[in-house]
């Protein structure tokens, strides 16, 4: 162990129990909290390593539990689970575990579940919940300087970091890619864009267009009140109704584009011949679906584990200073897009 | 409170804290923990409510961590999010969570990430990993009496509760579904048969085809290594080599059966016209596939509720025996399959 300072971890591991343990069988104010025997061989082993009292007295006044808490929308979002895995395997490292709580968009349940979370003592706290602009609670905690990163989102202060994809490039490959096919008549459901994922689609579309020399109507643009499929259904619905000569659309998210094919399907049209859909995100299965769908991928599992080694360094105050990370985003074009109908 | 016992929760509730925290504050080994104001509301809330001793006693003496470990391989198996939902949402309501541990089907990583579970002093276990002849880490803590539940899988001693879609009427549905349509020559890619659910849908399936007056030749059926893709089209690759007269077959679960497809359109077969393609679970996108797979529907947000009770009965004692529960399975017809290509 020469030249490097013997760490608790050292001891957890000497003593083949988990750092908590260790923190708790040191710590006297603790201690009765662990059996004898355990207590006993996390001693020896501070012993035979010589774990030394500065440490020691660092060790406990962090006083940590060793999780740290992840508001998310819904598990069951395909979104979701690969950047849950980033995030279990980066912290997997620290031997740090998440606990996830889910709010379903629902500000009540959202403020019952983070209490839960801060009940538990959490060491800091990842939110794939965040909007523009934070609820008081989570204003309150960013005060209180609670270790936290956003993924998938931003706030509009910057306050907190975060990572995400970089939709600005991502929509702008997107547009890129119809116009490339001849469109010009290209729609835009939007979602909700009290969140920056929404707002940030949406206006690098606007963008985009201009760039590509096209005007953006304002009856050319919808928006989905959530990131789901039928409100993304309902929306493509009031906007094809009002401009059936759309021959191609950026939707929002794969799960909007999804429900652009629904009202396709029911008004007997083809995907990727009567109209182009563009999703966004290449979820599990985007491939596989019916017409495959051309999409911008977002490395979810690498925004997880980035996300993961952020807020370590937050909660071992590595870092003070917020950053805002965008990962690169790529198109994939599959059978969803094709040429203009009028073209054909 | 007239006519019931005032309970931790009942407390914790009125001082707006997390039970374990009320706890702890209330326990007079573990209220250093716990911030003096804290230690005040709580005691404040326990004498305004009037909690009772011989409670407090109990609740010192069960000393728990309110969280329950889950193993599983992977959370990115489309499987599992909708399981882990149900788990959550059953484990809220007594203020209890999960924590998720991936092991990736690697027995190292299951003894390494059970074990961090363990220091983490977890009250229960949920097993989303078990094979029939559970590995020793496993049959320590059965012994040890850790509450424990299984989801998606038995073990062959059935010492352990379980709770899991009934496979054996599933495959039934499927093989029937299939002489239905007239098919006679109906193929097996199975899982691998060291997991309950894979040697139950294989034995179901020949069980099924006799039942219908088929012959099961033993080159009727491949095995796949493992629950996924590749394994999947590895296996019905095989098959199909040896027995190309083959008009349809039962895949062991969605994702196998999305390995079939694959080998049929790399044979430029169309699936559901050329071979008809049956699979298991209805995971996610099932109904947006090219062609929408038909497939056995098994509740897995149900099932994870209803793991979520049994651990919580358990480790609140009101429970000791272990109990097999099977939730109803059900066919979902779509355009994988067909009449059998010599009958069209």
């Amino acid at each position: 162990m020469l030249g490097r300072r013997v760490t608790l971890r050292d001891v957890a591991e000497q003593a083949g129990v988990h750092p908590s343990t260790a923190s708790r069988a040191i710590n006297e104010r603790t201690r009765s909290l662990v059996d004898d025997q355990t207590v006993d061989r996390v001693l020896q082993a501070a012993d035979r390593l010589g774990y030394r009292p500065d440490t020691l007295a660092r060790g406990l006044k962090t006083n940590r539990t060793f999780t740290v808490g992840m508001l998310l929308p819904d598990l069951t979002n395909p979104l979701f689970p690969p950047i849950v895995r980033g995030i279990e395997d980066g912290l997997e490292r620290a031997e740090y575990t998440v606990i996830l709580a889910n709010t379903d968009n629902d500000s009540d349940k959202e403020r019952t579940v983070l209490r839960a979370l801060l009940g538990r003592r959490i060491d800091g706290l990842i939110l794939a919940t965040a909007q523009r602009e934070p609820p008081p609670a989570i204003r309150e905690l960013i005060a209180a300087r609670l270790p936290m990163v956003l993924v998938n989102r931003t706030m509009d202060d910057q306050s907190v970091s975060s990572v995400s994809g970089d939709d600005r490039h991502g929509i702008r490959l997107a547009v890129e890619h119809l116009v490339g096919l001849g469109h010009t008549r290209i729609a835009h459901v939007g979602g909700p864009q009290r969140t920056s994922t929404g707002l940030t689609r949406h206006d690098s579309f606007v963008e985009s267009m201009s760039r590509c020399g096209l005007d953006v109507d304002a009856d050319l643009i919808e928006f989905a009140h959530w990131f789901r499929e039928a409100p993304g259904a309902e929306a493509f619905h009031r906007l094809l109704t009002r401009r059936p000569d759309v021959t191609a659309v950026v939707a929002a998210n794969d799960l909007i584009a999804l429900g652009c094919y629904d009202v396709l399907v029911e008004r007997d049209l083809t995907v990727g011949t009567d109209v182009s859909v563009v999703g966004y995100n290449d979820m599990l299965f985007a491939d596989k679906l019916c017409p495959p769908l051309t999409t911008v991928r977002v490395p979810h599992y690498q925004i997880g584990l980035r996300a993961a080694q952020l807020v370590l360094d937050e909660i071992g105050e590595r870092s003070t200073e917020a950053v805002q990370l965008r990962l690169p985003a790529s198109l994939v074009e599959r059978a969803s897009t094709g040429l203009p109908r009028d073209a054909r």
